[in-house]
């Protein structure tokens, strides 16, 4: 059985929304675009649906979608591993390659942590057109964790 | 006299937003909250006005937004160098710093180029809040440039 | 089987070193200390063996050394992709996470491309001390083609 | 008058050079290659003495020497900045953009710090080719602070 503690596997998706639901609901304005699917220890998994604002003429998604994509869906892995002291999680650094134009469909990260500190977290985030093999575009980023609850 | 011959001095802000809505109208959609404030060879500054959508509870402005607002500024300083030719630029790496919580005030961005090559320019911007003098956030960032009319 | 057809399965560890040897023998001043240890399309991994000019006191590798490995790895890659028409990629940007001190052993390198465009590739590196699971360094690269044989 | 204090003006040269000497004597392996020519507090300026071993055929500097100097630069500044807490700095990311190939001269950093906070620095290092105007490589790159003694 897959435990939730986040002292072992992590919190799932469902307790990962309730959070950041309760401590950051603002995160939603504009409409609930990003649907967390999948949450663990160290991973998760993020949709993006998509919507007419965020398509450019030519039928491709911008720049900025990519970025808010990718630094939610690590946001999320980092406090489906650390719980509620996630939440407080700041982003620090991000790099971001951008390496296909995606179609006008769906935008899936699935992110990995690379690192978790006491003090700063590491994650890297894959974004996938919906349904297609190709990766469009791959960004790492470091965040600081003011109150990891680490020791 | 300040020249505004791409092949000397670089184009102007009016110059440089004319192009831009010639051929990039989209990028006003939601309203005009970019104002390019000045352009030239190889520079730009870029304002962000505030706006509500922008504005994160704690009053501080998203990543996004920061994020948003250098790649663009970078863009200028681009088709303000190269002409129409700087249209097609794509951004192909970005790495963002973020260094302070902004003040929920405009953003202004100060752009200078570090390298302007046949196949890819590098820019660098440095966002600060209206009227204040340390950096929010830093990010530099490379172009590819399909067709930059260099030899 | 496998072919060494650059059209399709890339370039084996031999050819690979056998190209460099022959255009880029500099790489190896100060002592063969880079073992490819395999190579194919879009992918190498690459071992560095631990030198005492390597090491830091407290018995680490030094993060130069890291860079080194991270982006040599990653231009085997691209060779071993495009055949000798990658012997011209230059590191245009990388972006080096240091995650663990790693331990004064060899390190490896494992290396995927995630992007092989007509005149830019981007790599991932992710490496590890020799016999452990952590990652000690994860670095992302992009390098200009001036001359990648593809249309 | 210029002040040493570190609270004040930062430490100069000599103080740093003092300070890497007692602490870190190893970054000179190989030979004294590094010359600080300048430091204060949020700045240093570094010169890499042009050497055989730096020089690749074709007469110009490798990567890995143009990374080890705007890591080792950013490094010397929070020294400068610091004073002896600064010593325990550990880099955690690093971008590096390659704009030029450099000639087979002197290599000279300057630095600027653009944060400095509890747990973290975040300096810029802008490598030139002695006497030359045109930039080599640029450089970003964030500290953690196991002990700044900030508040």
């Amino acid at each position: 059985m897959r435990s939730n503690d986040p002292a072992s596997g992590g919190l799932d998706a469902a307790q990962v929304e309730a959070l950041i639901n309760r401590h950051f609901p603002q995160i939603h304005v504009g409409g609930r675009s990003m649907l967390i699917e999948a949450a663990g220890d160290r991973q998760a998994r993020v949709r993006l649906r998509q919507q007419d604002r965020h398509v450019r003429p030519g039928g491709t998604l911008s720049g900025p979608t990519m970025f808010t994509l990718a630094d939610f869906s690590i946001y999320v892995a980092i406090i489906a591993t650390l719980g509620e002291a996630g939440i407080e999680a700041v982003t620090s650094t991000l790099t971001i390659n951008f390496l296909a134009k995606p179609a006008p469909r769906d935008l899936v990260s699935v992110v990995r942590l690379i690192r978790v500190g006491r003090r700063l977290a590491v994650g890297e985030a894959q974004l996938f057109s919906d349904g297609a093999a190709e990766m469009v575009a791959q960004a790492t980023a470091s965040y600081a964790l003011p109150n990891s609850g680490l020791p």
